[in-house]
């Protein structure tokens, strides 16, 4: 067991892991060009396959050496993740399983140490920002309701259902095109600017305390 | 009364308001289904207005405990604003006024303790930003009025009145499609991109040292 | 002189001062409404001249009071200059400048004190960026010149001639519609993606600095 | 040598050189106007020549006085790749290498000390925000394979090649129409609001993440 542990965290191996990602990935690149498909379509399963072995065959290396302390290293529970959406998605047959594929290529954020330190700090960031996204969606949902049974028939494909209204809030949230959609509605809602212009602020505000509420908890650190 | 003050206060009350809260948000968004209002409205309808008693109930308990110091604290008269506003659209027959029922889940924001306290640092923060919010809409009416008299003819739609103008230039403030607009009116007035280019400057520059004054006053804590 | 001063600095006079602007305000705003302008236009430009002659007034026991001192308050000089604007633009025929009658709604920057702090401290904080506002125009320049060569003939409309693609490219920095912009510029040259992408890539972060430049030096005070 | 170095190091000359940039980028904006070309196109090419030699014998100066310090010092080697540049593009015929002549203009960065400043930071700035634009990419690379699978044959114009897609969701990270591009795509795969939903929340926080580290690293200086 010492020797694969050792064998397994060598330097040498880590970089081979990154090269068959890489490799990985630009194989999965090149998959979305019919004619490379077409020509090197076999080539391309083959270097999939050989990967996902050697994905397999390390987390069942880490599996024997950890045993027990192997479920307790979030990252293990995440590489175990990826490859089981692997394997599902290399043998699926349908096509939203198989465009799942790709997200193997994620092994980079476990496998490269300062990707694993941003990811870390970003999932640490995570705790202090969760009532400001709460809130946030609870605005989300008010403004849904209300936009639904107020506009839902002057603009059925904006505000038809509850469905849309959040996908066209949530547009409106990000400033993307809100204008021309609060303008259809004005048309035949004068009144409706208000409801556009306190969403807009409201979110606009609770954003910026989102974002503040990070910088000054990153600051205390 | 102590042992009303007890019940009101004990955690599983508690959560039991959050449940309902929680449920009557549900029912308030199934009423958007043409479907299921249709199959079982009756049971919506009963669902919210057991909500509201019981939103109700406890105000009225809590009035009974707290007697004189219950207006001191500010969220009780939230909650009775929400209450009052819950009660007046329920029997409302006027759409708007119907529409407002939704905003009864509001109340989740008094009742759920990290939400409380976001909201609380929300409102703390105000004061810090008062007056470049009303610097911001000085700017705003000063470049509306300008717009108005020098875009009104050439851009009926955008510029025709000062509510138009107002409109118009909060859109351009929040960077969506400003570039459309002002090649529209720039056909006719070759040198509106003055006009359009300081006014978003000016906005940037303002928003950007909001957002400083609040980091800056959060670091002061 | 004493008691002109005590009188021009004190509290009733002060607010009586703000009382004007605000209602000067409201009737340059509501001269912008054709109806109104036909019933009751004398009332709305007998205020306006009103207005006008109390704000020279003030100016010019301000002047008579300080004497050579006068001209060291630079809010001496802004008012001297909004007031000169105001009639200017006041006996003036052309609607140019007749629009920038509205500009001496802005004397409440330094009348109110709390937006007179606000305006200060915005000055202050423009020596900080005065180096990053001259990179970024460098780099707008320099890409101007580049999208006029290569673009000119493709896209006349967009970068046709050196100031349409400046505004163009100040539009692009915004992130406003610079996709549709970058689409049919690259039907030509399937190539522009680069020069849009290192040109937004670039803003955004000369922007970054920027705002971190001035937050670190606000933190620094 | 002596005399030379305090000949390029004198205030007059550093001046002389800034003034030669700012005439050299005024002729070369003005190359853009085609009346101009007409009328003074041979003065337009003299001036830029006579820059031309001036920025090269001012580089080979530093040269003979610095000898072997001279490449240590990154500003040289910035200073020569732009004159290299220059000389390669006013000879080339090609009208991509004839844009690339305006890139002198970027010699100010390194000649003013105020921007050369500004220009270090930003390069200081630089590795603390490595990691993160890996994982953007990464992010963005991962995204790009799955939106080709899916939505290639739905909207072949924005996701039917991998370059397509990058693009698309390069553009939609921006915030730039995306609510129209998914809304297209939706009308064939109604669940695809979870792809762009999570896409740009995923960009939206590792950004957000971006930037913090960014104040973050700069705080500790
Ligand atoms: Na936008
Ligand atoms: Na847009």
């Amino acid at each position: 067991r010492d020797s694969i542990r050792a064998f397994l965290a060598h330097p040498y191996f880590q970089r081979f892991i990154v090269g068959v990602i890489l490799i990985n990935a630009a194989t999965l690149g090149l998959e979305t060009v019919p004619a490379v498909v077409e020509s090197y379509g076999t080539l391309l399963t083959v270097v999939d396959h050989v990967a996902l072995y050697i994905f397999a065959a390390e987390l069942a290396g880490k599996l024997y050496v950890e045993r027990t302390a192997f479920a307790r290293d979030p990252w293990n529970i995440f590489d175990t993740v990826i490859v089981a959406i692997a394997f599902a998605s290399t043998n699926g047959g349908l096509s939203v399983l198989r465009s799942l594929r790709i997200l193997r290529v994620l092994r980079l954020l476990s496998v490269v140490p300062s990707l694993r330190r941003v990811v870390s700090a970003l999932l640490r960031a995570m705790p202090g920002m969760s009532s400001i996204v709460v809130l946030l969606s609870l605005v989300l949902y008010v403004a849904a309701v209300m936009a639904t049974k107020l506009y839902g028939e002057t603009a059925p494909d904006r505000f038809g259902s509850l469905p849309d209204s959040l996908f066209t809030l949530y547009q409106t949230m990000t400033g993307d095109d809100w204008g021309n959609i609060a303008r259809e509605v004005m048309t035949r809602h004068p009144t409706a600017w208000i409801f556009f212009a306190s969403f807009i602020l409201v979110c606009t505000f609770v954003v910026l305390n989102l974002f503040l509420a990070v910088v000054v908890s990153a600051m205390d650190e």
